[in-house]
């Protein structure tokens, strides 16, 4: 049997059980040669290989519905569905999403991307099946250990419990966020893991059940069944572990690499009613040894040598530096000065370059797992208590935190500086990870400084300005991505706050950007005095407070055409702060000005300058409104 | 010894032990006699009036920090901490916040209103204690077990279960949100708590701990304690409960009304080292006979009679319904005739009146605790499986599903529809509750439709256009209190998407309304007539789509003075996207326009009306700006 011939799980059914081992290894195989030169996301997807072909196998899917949370682990739930020949094309423009999407195949039943969303999603399906009289559907949530740390998935929990709802949610614990998975709950799981007599209870529940033959619901082994969970119940509190607690029948621990217990325990589960979860121990990147013994720089390693595994490191990575890593040594220089700085991320140490500083003061970092709301008020409760901490978000997963960003650190005006990593758009990840929404959904909150650098330079001097005492919180949201500077090693000094900058003189137009994109503007400039056009550039720096002595003097000025142009949507953002002070002050430069900005439509993945281009605000984009 | 001599908690602490109760009690009096005509939330402080003398009393407040989940059962903690006297202007305009807040007393360690955010907050201040070198200093969460439903308090326990901070949560077990707790959560507190075997476990650790003799972790009885742990934890699963599973010592439950053995365990606890967690059961309401048996009536009962204390409706009820029950009423009619549509509410089953829909149809309600994540995800999958949701939110608490709203609903286009109960200002509750970032926040997110009712008829027909297939995701927000006609029970009609209406023809001035407001739009345009103005009145209707058809007549008209008015913030509001459009086509009009909104800063308590005037959105304001 090829793999080859596999175009949907109904080919794959049609199996002896004796044939998925060898798919699995040809998956896995697929899936490390595709990615060796179409990089993506790896070692998840390599951890699910089996798992991904036991639910096929055992579940009827797509009317079977399996949610993937966060999906970057989906890759070989997409080759069994219709995608394998697809699969290159993955992340890119036009290509397969990274992630499951509803409206890319009737087997991906839920949208995934950000984490913890699928036992509400799998809840809601199975209620609503219950609802419509279906009684034989199943519903199923793969949910890592990493991402059950979000509070949702614990609130979802909590209704899973109390709810008559068939769903299954495979816990599939490898240990890992995309950093190592931090927490009471992964100490918890690892203690399950490796707690010898809980499972020799188990193997007795399950030696038990094995009397039984096949389908649904054998009053005998029930009885036996339910005495068994009862009695564990009873033990000590009146229950067994955290998810029978919640009233959630526990299975497992079981290897997440034996396809044969995996088909047969998931067999079983399809056969009792209700809710419960399978707790399957996989091994992230599983397969590639490079992956195996490095998960973290494997999570989405780029390109590799496809016959060593080894990362291939581009030649020419001198220059600047990401900003990620400017923020990561600039925050360790200025906690080196400033003893009540400390550094917070939501599970993304390596990935906003947090690690820098842990590795420097490991005891004034805090990775608190997949929980950004909880990372926005415990940085509140520090700042609350006289230090100045710097909370790290990705820009889209802080839309998690936009209460607590209100409620908790706005109206108390606490100088919590939340630097929000990933704004703009990022590209292949897409349309779930773009960050063009935090400018127009903060602009509206009191008290709040927003700031974008546009460089290096700019990133350490807001930063440097952010920790000193005297003003309220300070947000500073810069892209994905190499920054501008080669010596990007600058002194640092404090930047006046709601100063914006011009950048160059000018008299035809004037074009005014807010961070990262000011550097297209000088692009354009440059372009514009090349036909024959003098541009102006004006850097606002900040979004709020919102420099409109710069923009009354830029009205003031008479140019024919204003262009602003930023990496957020338009409504609500930069350019719209910028008409509407113009309407309100000098209707004139209200008429005059158009705004570039990403437009009101979800952007899908691709490189970020095809979708700078999709959205009109590259330098071409400048050009044109600037002549028009 | 008098309440009335007890002007800080130094002066409490000061007493002999056998005075607490007396104090207690008249605390309660004292609490009973001034809510009964100065409304307030009333059962929640009466079920912590013992706690919070324990507390004080044990703890060095304001040196140690008490967090107070939610914060309305905090009215004990405001008269014991200097704010006796002016108790009586809880929650007026000028008076005293029925809130904690930090910039009211320095006993307020933390400001909260939200849920769930108590333990991030005392996290991030044990965290910040210890990294200053202050050992000594204890840090408390007192959270209910409702509250405790939450997410972000679950990320919280994740991470305390893994840091060495010096925390103690006091879990405040009434079996009650504002409604009845719900989920698997609850039941295990039952189940702990009516534990015998459990209890009796705890009660031996007690009784040996008595014999030690008093300070600082006695050998003996530490070993002794430990063994005990330990054995718990190894028992059945290596952990005794789901707290401990989480790495956090539980100790309890125990009665929160008999203030010895409160004050006793609370020194124990004060003992101990690192996070623990004391399950204290109490009963909400307690003292008042009314309000013991009715906790969700008497959750904040308005006046009722001082004697009897009976609730005293007002005599003058008649006329319209509030908006929230004319949702309760139109969706449990529009669910007969649509099987596919289901109601969720995180927990505010009677605020926002689904309990009438869960009456009639009980399978189809579903109260999901305090989790406005788990409820729009929930939501989305229920939509997934063709389901019409329909999800009712308060305003601000849906700030706590912004990412959901984004990422689940909006970028999958199903058509949940999101009813935003409590929008605009809300009067009472002050600057945690009032909604008005939510037309700013939502106008960014494609594919949404957002929408307002200016009374009851509208409110109608916009659910019953929401509930049409053929359209995506549907927000309608109202706000607080009572719509406009007292013959609510219009027949319904489908409304056209994005289509505002002319509500009053003119030629002067016109005004631009969205919602509610526009009932003010037109008592300006009466007092504009008796002036000689004459005043055109258009209700929007949608803030997105936007009317720009309509827009566009608007400023073809010519009119000398155009006035936008909505309950929102100004930034990024319904104005400013009036302004927006106006500017990039018709900059006449835009300089002619005056923008009536919320301003950029929070606003406090006080009654609508007089927050209406000091955000100068009234009637008045419309005035003033139309004859400017």
């Amino acid at each position: 049997m090829l793999l080859s011939d596999i175009h949907t799980p109904d080919d794959l059914r049609r199996q002896p059980l004796d044939q998925l081992q060898p798919i699995a290894g040809q998956l896995r195989d697929y899936i490390i040669d595709t990615l060796a030169t179409h990089p993506g996301h790896l070692a998840s997807s390599l951890g699910t290989v089996e798992l991904t072909v036991a639910l096929h196998y055992v579940f009827n899917t797509p009317d079977d519905k399996v949610v993937w949370d966060v999906g970057h682990q989906a890759y070989a739930h997409k080759i069994l569905t219709g995608r394998g020949e697809r699969f290159s094309t993955i992340r890119t423009y036009g290509g397969l999403s990274g992630f499951p999407r509803r409206d890319e195949s009737v087997y991906d039943a839920f949208g995934t991307g950000h984490s913890s969303t699928s036992i509400s999603a799998a809840l809601g399906m199975a209620t609503a099946s219950k609802l419509q009289g279906n009684t034989s559907r199943n519903h199923i949530a793969v949910i890592g250990d990493g991402a059950l740390t979000g509070g949702e998935a614990f609130e979802a929990l909590n209704n899973v419990g109390c709810s008559r709802a068939n769903i299954l949610i495979i816990l599939n614990d490898n240990g890992i966020s995309i950093d190592e998975a931090v927490g009471g709950l992964d100490s918890y799981l690892t203690r399950i893991t490796s707690s010898r007599k809980y499972n020799r209870l188990k193997e007795q529940v399950w030696q038990r059940l094995d009397g039984t033959d096949g389908r649904k619901r054998h009053s005998h082994s029930i009885g036996f069944f339910q005495r068994l969970t009862s009695m564990a119940k009873t033990m000590a509190l009146g229950s067994s572990n955290l998810f029978e607690s919640l009233g959630i029948r526990y299975f497992g621990p079981i290897d997440g690499h034996n396809i044969d217990q995996l088909v047969d325990m998931l067999r079983r589960m399809k056969e009792l009613d209700g809710p419960k979860l399978l707790h399957v121990v996989t091994v992230k990147g599983k397969g590639l040894r490079q992956a195996e013994e490095n998960p973290v720089a494997y999570h989405a390693p780029g390109r590799y040598d496809i016959r060593t595994g080894d990362q291939i490191k581009s030649s020419c990575d001198g220059g600047a530096l990401k900003y990620q890593d400017v923020f990561g040594h600039t925050i360790t220089e200025l906690a080196r000065a400033n003893k009540a700085i400390v550094g917070i991320t939501p599970a993304m140490l390596t990935g906003c370059s947090l690690s820098i500083m842990k590795e420097a003061m490991p005891e004034r970092v805090f990775d608190v797992g997949i929980a950004e709301q909880h990372a926005v008020t415990f940085a509140a409760g520090l700042a609350a208590q006289g230090m100045v901490p710097f909370c790290n978000i990705y820009s889209s997963f802080a839309q998690r935190a936009y209460d607590q960003i209100i409620h908790d650190v706005a109206l108390q005006r606490l100088p919590v500086v939340l630097c929000l990593d990933r704004a703009g758009l990022v590209g292949e990840d897409g349309a779930t990870h773009h960050g063009v929404f935090d400018l127009a959904a903060l602009r509206p909150i009191p008290d709040l400084i927003v700031s974008a650098p546009m460089d290096d330079h700019e990133l350490r001097n807001l930063m440097y300005t952010a920790q000193l005492p005297g003003h309220g919180p300070f947000v500073i949201r810069y892209p994905r991505g190499k920054s501008v500077f080669s010596d990007w090693q600058s002194a640092m000094h404090a930047v006046t706050i709601g100063e914006g900058r011009q950048l160059r003189e000018g008299s035809d137009v004037a074009i005014l950007s807010l961070g990262h994109p000011g550097n297209d503007a000088l692009l354009a400039a440059d372009e514009l005095q090349r036909q024959g056009v003098s541009a102006a550039v004006y850097d606002l720096r900040f979004l709020k407070p919102l420099d409109t002595a710069m923009l009354d003097r830029v009205a003031a000025a008479g140019f024919r055409r204003i262009v602003t142009v930023e990496d957020g949507v338009r409504a609500g953002g930069f350019g719209e702060a910028v008409v509407e002070h113009f309407a309100q002050h000098h209707p004139q430069a209200a008429a005059r000005t158009v705004i570039l900005a990403v437009p009101d439509r979800f952007i899908a993945h691709g490189t970020v300058p095809q979708l700078k281009r999709e959205c009109r605000i590259n330098v071409d984009a400048i050009l044109e409104a600037a002549l028009q």
